[in-house]
């Protein structure tokens, strides 16, 4: 049977680079600049296809509104953002406002867009923007799908969402950007897991050196032992085996090299 | 047994006009102008007494301020809208906000607001106004009570608005804005029909030619089969008896004449 | 054993003072000037080590501005509340934001935010801002947990806080702010207090001579009867004993004299 693969790399806080079957490549909340655990450089980063921010929090528009500009790539995000990325400049043309149970089509794959328990808050103009804060499901061609949790306290729907939904991996937080507070402790991250009736998850947005991710493997054995916590390192890369024809289950194929460029031919 | 009966015409999108068994007129979400499926102007509109917005978007405010204005009535809506509505001079007076849980008498009428999961978020001025947005229940003179779900994403508290307030009829998003995406697809949206209890149920928010209304007739025979879909044309009235004495059951009387006056004395 | 205990006065509206085992006063929702059920002027109130604001309206951010001036203590609230603040001259060292789902610790004290399904909208500006309402659960030194409920209308994810974080004593929104409307009912309030698990709970936010904290007792009775409602008239202090070694269990002591001035040296 054809396989092929869906690459992950972590790249600290709840950034993650996105690499598809076919090849689009995507950013979830780029923090790249002033992200103490982020292993690259703006100049690493290879041309995205699609940029994607959670909500309106500097750790997670970050360095969206530079890679948009120079990558000239759509931005997924609430409309609160959306707003602040025309303040600066960004063409409508390029941004793509979405809200709670919307799904798009984005060339082969679908983005959905679903609840975070949040605030999107921008203060840095002369008003404050108030947004939606989203969670993403990523879809790839052939069916793979990749929950971000964005950043979420615990709610129970998460429970409907994974029955509706389906997500086969969940970028899951369980900690707090550096100066910050969690809004989701490791134990309530593992119940988030188990309630997404996830396969794989990975922990993210904690601080360097933070016992969470390690809190949330064991928590994720007693309250979701069927899922398989997987902790990655910033620069990591993660791939899922996914199958050319959608929907028929994945496997991952284990931990790349950590190099500062994920070209699609390093993958294994 | 006296009996009287409760008009509801759908003018498409979300935009529907309730004529009350003791003779008030509503409007809410009055999509006029610009709506390709409503088949009445803003001049073939009778006075409102009452006029309800769910939430700040140009398709769900939009004709509310004229309307406002040529009426003199008051206007329902969230603390956004309402912000939003005293910058184009509707007199405060004419201002009822209201937010998630309240309910207020409207002279024989009850007004509940709910929650909605969606955004209220408008950008038409010098900052953006966002705000809260709601869902409806409105319960006419005899106790009859009326559901219109402004635009919400799929979630299970629907099931406690159910067995809390038990309303009659739902007016229920099935699709999208000519333009936009879909926030509930038709079986979600019968998945909160049936959570909700109700025994009929109207499809609105979907583009002309759309397939979304028979997919949510299908859907709510498989999910909710106690509850009877009611497909409207823009411009059909649909009536449904109430008893005098309120709390005592209804059933609908069918569909009147596509008129476009909706005068009290052509319903049958 | 050693007993020590926790004071907490009502001061009308949704306004309490607590004074802690060690000694810490706090402020929840400080609206003191123009509120018609508070017994105590500005002017009587002993210095704050911390003062909370469940959501920015004008009852509940009240005083909080000028207490948070005169005493020089920290305010938490949410970052709409915040920005608000900061405008009004507020240093930001004394702001600490909170968002859902977030845990502080504050000396001796832990500090949670929690989901209240309300707004946060503040139109006293040039802007409207808007917000996260939210609810707290104040953890006392001997681990004693006192929910605030803010603002709210029923959801079920109560039923979660309570199963999480397990609440001692509650307060709790029954009615309405004088001129407005109630987004809970003094069933629905009862519901929550059920959901939540509370072993006391005490009714506020409502107008003088309202039938509804009776109503509250009597529907906590029927949903919840394992919870004991507690009337408070304003100005009363009610008292809860702790152990001093935490998380042992706590019984209330007895409500003490409606003294003006709550000196920890008047208690028992």
């Amino acid at each position: 049977m054809a396989m092929s693969q869906v690459g992950l790399r972590y790249l600290g806080n709840s950034a993650f680079e996105i690499l598809t079957e076919n090849g689009l490549r995507l950013y979830i909340d780029p923090h790249i600049q002033g992200n103490q655990l982020c292993p690259v450089s703006l100049d690493d980063l290879l041309p995205a296809d699609l940029i994607l921010v959670s909500h309106g929090a500097k750790d997670h528009v970050s360095d969206a509104p530079e890679l948009a500009k120079k990558f000239q790539c759509p931005v997924v995000c609430d409309p609160g953002v959306g707003y602040y990325l025309k303040t600066l400049g960004i063409p409508e043309s390029q941004i793509i406002n979405m809200v709670w149970g919307q799904l798009r089509k984005f060339r082969e794959l679908k983005i959905r867009a679903l609840e975070s328990k949040h605030v999107s808050f921008l203060r840095e103009g002369p008003f404050p923007i108030t947004g939606l804060p989203l969670s993403f499901i990523i879809t790839t061609e052939s069916g793979f799908k990749i929950y971000h949790s964005g950043d979420t306290s615990i709610f129970t729907d998460l429970r409907l969402f994974g029955r509706l939904y389906r997500p086969d991996v969940g970028l899951i937080l369980v900690g707090n950007y550096p100066g910050a507070l969690a809004e989701l402790s490791p134990q309530e991250a593992a119940l988030a897991v188990k309630w997404l009736g996830l396969r794989w998850a990975i922990p993210m947005h904690y601080e360097q050196g933070s016992p969470e991710p390690q809190q949330f493997t064991r928590a994720v054995k007693r309250y979701s032992p069927k899922t398989k916590a997987l902790r990655m390192d910033p620069g990591d890369w993660q791939y899922f085996k996914v199958r050319k024809s959608p929907g028929q289950g994945q496997k991952p194929t284990g931990k790349g090299g950590r190099g500062k460029r994920g070209h699609r031919a390093e993958i294994a």
